[in-house]
Order: structure tokens, then sequence, then C-alpha cells
């Protein structure tokens, strides 16, 4: 075993230029030791997601702030290596959320076991974890997709829109994706099953969305806001669902005029279209209630190959924060994962 | 009796100025003649309200259009002066849908049977007439106040903000009232017992409103959306419900740039706050749901004194045209009615 845990701390702030590599540290501290009724875990997986941005600036009144100097916040997936806990043996695989490092110290009580039987371990943290949690349970509860209604997503090849596309195509409704570049709108259609797809880097992207939704669109799974939100925007129908999910392009500590739309024209649409639209982070209470069913179909969709998704792997701690960086800019193609040790 | 019946005939569609005088054209047409089961109606009440400046505009996807050369759409009280019909007596008080006329034939299907006895005739197209119904129910269906809650009304004095304030108090929230001028601002808390008012006209209006909400907006029922709206948003505390109803300051045919704030800001704020946005129209089925509870509440509440408003009363069909269009820059105080005929 490793002597050094390496891990990646925050040690600064995002300046007006937003998150940049340089505010990341990589360290060694001593490997951590496990008390009584501890255990020692070894990270296989990391998740990187679009929240993590607003968690490195300093902590406003709604977000949570990371703080500095400590390793970065996120969920993982790790093996337990030595046990002083009754519940947990050595091999046993958990969902942890101890952040960025290879080691981490745990009594257990943020722990929650996998089955490695279920599906693949790194699933725990994207289609079958809080990603695709947070699709399922909002797309169903806020977005509440009819047979035969048109619902579209927006960065549809993450492991949030893989879930929300799919899904809906499960309960009778036409899934159309948007995604930027058309090796990732080919494999929404070829791949995921989706309906149609939109190229959002295409200059005729409104034209492909339009033809894409030629009854508009009933629902509208933002994951990113902006320019894209206001190409929907015409095409929505009266009574249109818009769950707002959008961490991507809406950086929440620098809304600068990143799109050209005035926030009357919303309104006045909200208004003549009626439009529902809905903001949520993923562990309101409403949105809990639906977990257990998200376990249970999400889960067998998988398990019988029903769903299907992609996955962007990193090798190595290390490059955490260029892959990191890389979300915002759509570089990842699939649920971004950091192979942290083999499995 | 009268032997012509004059009309104010929508004549010509606004242009980029928006809605004139010179829309408009009073005409005299001859009295029309009942026929079998039909009555002959003399209008004693005609509502003007913010939602016919749509009606001027050529149709688009959404909106109804009003014809050219037809009398204005538009609410009535009215009573009957001949009937051929075997359900309405000579005497009897209706509301009606006839527009800006002073006489209208009815085959009875479009008519509601008012009760003298109950409230002022006029109250049938105010507080418990559509303006209170769509308050009433949209508050209760889209805003859900919680006692303890904090809730902010627009356009307060008008038919709308009169009902949503008082029904709020009614459910034990502090209501809060936005009017232009200090005058209005007293009325909301002197005569309907709102709890705080700002005024959107002064110069320290945020500063106003701010102190109104020292535990921030629950619930922002918007009647005006524009910079009301802006001065609203940084308020709002997380999960905040916003019924949308904004026809005062939102022209939906002119959705220019009336508001500096972006689209991205409200859809940041959205996700950040959690918000819940939602656009309607009064006739919606999950509204119309709770039209009965909404006659029996604030019906027994106008009745028992315990609900009180404002009339702003114009003298003379011909008057209808220029005391509508001071709807817009707020001249009214209260709800506007033309007394088209003496009751």
């Amino acid at each position: 075993m490793s002597i050094v845990n390496r891990q990646i701390l925050l040690t600064s702030r995002p300046g007006p230029e937003g998150p940049q590599a340089a505010n990341f540290t990589l360290h060694e501290a001593p490997m951590p030791q496990p008390g009584a009724r501890e255990v020692l875990l070894q990270t296989l997986w990391l998740s990187l997601d679009p929240y993590m941005r607003a968690r490195m600036y300093d902590g406003g009144n709604y977000a949570q702030s990371s703080p500095l100097d400590v390793p970065m916040v996120g969920s993982t997936v790790a093996r337990v290596i030595e046990s002083n806990h009754p519940e947990f043996a050595v091999g046993d695989v958990v969902e942890s959320g101890h952040g960025w490092q290879e080691y981490a110290v745990s009594d257990g009580s943020d722990l929650r076991r996998i089955d490695p039987e279920l599906a693949p371990l790194s699933t725990a943290l994207g289609v079958l974890g809080m990603p695709g949690q947070t699709g399922y349970t909002a797309l169903m509860r806020h977005g509440r997709p009819q047979p035969g209604e048109t619902v579209v997503v927006s960065a549809a090849s993450g492991a949030v829109g893989t879930v929300v596309g799919q899904t809906a195509k499960m309960t009778g409704a036409r899934a159309v994706g948007i995604a930027g570049g058309p090796e990732k709108c080919r494999f929404l259609i070829e791949e995921l099953g989706f309906d149609a797809a939109a190229d959002h880097r295409a200059a005729d992207f409104a034209g492909q969305l339009a033809q894409a939704c030629p009854q508009g669109i009933d629902v509208y799974f933002d994951n990113v806001g902006g320019p894209v939100f206001e190409t929907v925007l015409p095409l929505l129908n009266p009574k249109a669902r818009i769950p707002v999910c959008g961490t991507v392009s809406v950086d929440r500590n620098r809304p600068g005029p990143t799109s050209g739309g005035s926030m009357q024209e919303l309104l006045a649409a909200t208004l003549v279209k009626q439009l529902r639209i809905t903001g949520f982070i993923f562990n309101d209470d409403d949105l809990m209630a639906l977990v257990p069913e998200f376990r249970d179909r999400v889960g067998g969709w998988v398990r019988e190959g029903k769903l299907r998704y992609r996955e962007d792997i990193v090798e190595g701690l290390e490059n955490a924060p260029e892959a990191f960086l890389g979300l915002f800019s759509g570089r990842n193609f699939g649920k971004l994962l950091v192979r942290v040790a083999p499995e």
C-alpha cells in the first residue's frame, strides 16, 4: 500500500475569469489511519460534475462552499481496504463522498454499499447515482412527460441527459437531445435511441431543432441555459414544463450577459404560453420521495440493457482538474469519471 | 327606450406605438330586437381589464384576437329589459360578455344570473368576477401561501391585487403590496389591511420593498413584470413561488427591452433559489376547479365586510377608450368600471 495519500486541494477561489487549473494543488498527505469502528477506503472512481463549480466560490446565501486547503468535494466509489467496523468487511465496495483523494477514513455513516453483481461499479456515480437520480426524479416530478409529448433535453449525452431522454422514451414520449457536435448527436440517436437530435454548435441549430420537434416542445429539461434556452423558447408549446437543472453554461457566480435574451422576454413567454419553470436541487424532499422508484425502474433498465450510457474516463487523480474544467467547454463525451485506482 | 345602440368598435389594430384612442370608433347601431327564446339586455356596467390589450392585436398563436368593426370584447353586468325567454324575466340582472355597447341580444346561454341581494352588482366584474377569481385561484393553486410566509403582489390596488393580498392575509401570511404613489400605498395598509406597501414610483422603491419584507419573499404574484420584477428578484426566498399574471406592463405584442435584466439572470436565479415560475390563464382547468371555493369563501368575505375593495368608475360608454388606455399608465385607482347606464 502507498504511504502517502494524494489529494487535489482547492487552494484558491476563482477570479473574474472563472475556475482555472491554478485554483487546485496536488498535495501528498500522510496515509489516514482508521480508528475504532472506522474503515479505510481506497478510491476507485471519482465523479466530476458541473455542480462542483459553485462549490469553488465563497459561499453565498444559497451555494454551499468548499473550504480552502482541503480536498475538493466529490462523490466516489471506493473499496474498504481496512476495517475496524463490524458492518464492513475488507473488499466491500461503497459509494462515498470523500472527494478528490486516493484514500479516506469513514465511520460508515456516510457510506452506501454497492452490489457489484447488479451493474458496473462506476454506474453508481452516473446513471444509477446522483446524476441519473436527478434526471429521473426531476423529469418525473417537474417535467411530467405524457405519452406522445415531445421532451427535449440539453447536454443530452451526459449522465443526467442520458437518463432524462431514455426515461422520456420509456414513458411513451418523443425524446430529442441537444448536444455539441455531430458525433454526440449520432450517438444519441444510434446508441441511446433518441428520436432526434440537434447540434448546438451547428450554424443551423435553430433549424435542426425545429425540424426535430414538428409538434413543438412539451418538456424542456434545461441543463445549460444561455443561447440554447433562447433557441428552445419559441418552440415551446402552451403549458410546457421546464425543469431548470442548468449547471453547465450558467455560472451562478458570474451571471454576466452570456445570452442576448431579456428577462422581460422570458416573462412574456411564461405568460403567453403558460409555462411552468422550476428550479430544484437534487435532494429536495419532493424529489427524494421518488428515489426508491428511480432505483427500482432505472436500476432495472440498466440491468436489462434497456438503458444505455456512455462514460468518459480519465486516468489518474492528477488529471482531475483539467478534466473537470473541460466539462464547461463540452470536451467530455458521456459521464465524466476519474479512474483513481483499478477495480 | 333609446332607438340607437351606441357601441365602441375596434376599427384598427395598434401600430408600433401600441394601443391608441384612435383605434376605437364610437358607432350608433340600430337597436337589436330579441327573437324567440331571446332577451334584450341593457348594459349597466362594463369592465375594463388589462387582458383586452392583447385582443386588439392580430391573433398570434396564443392570443385570441378581437375582430375589427365590431364592439370590443368585455364583461358586462346587464339588466333584462325585454324577454322572450322562459327562464329570464324583465328586471333580472345578469353577468354577460357582450362587450363595449349599450344593448345586446342573447339566447341566455352566455348569461350568469346575479343575485342583487348578495353584493353590489358591480362586484360581479371585480372582486367577485373574473379578476377576483383569477387572483384567488392562482394564488391558492400556484402561490400556495403558508401561514407566516410573505406574499408580495404588484398592481395591488387593482381588482386582482386586492383579492390576492387580502386572501394572503386570510391564510395567515404577511401581505405586502406594490402600487404606484403614496396614496395607493396608504390605501393598501389603512383600508385593505395589508401589512406593508412599497411605491414603485418612489426613488427608494427597492429600499422600501426590502424594508417591507424583512424575512424575504415567499410568493410574488406578478401583475406587471418589468423593472418591478427585477426589484423583487433579489428578495425572493429559496423555493419562492411566482404566479405570472402580469398583463399590465408586459405588452405581449411588443416584448421590447422594457427592463434591463437578462434572461440568463432569471434562469440563474431560478436555479440557485429553486424558484417555481408559473404562467397561467384564468380559465385553466386546474384554476377552474377552485371556482366553487372562490365563490364560497371570497363571496362570504365580501358579504361580511371582511374583504374590501375600491372601484374606479368612469361615466358613459364614450369614455371607455380613454379610461382603458389609462390602465397601462396606472391612472386608475381600484377596479376600473364604466357605468354605462344607472342601476
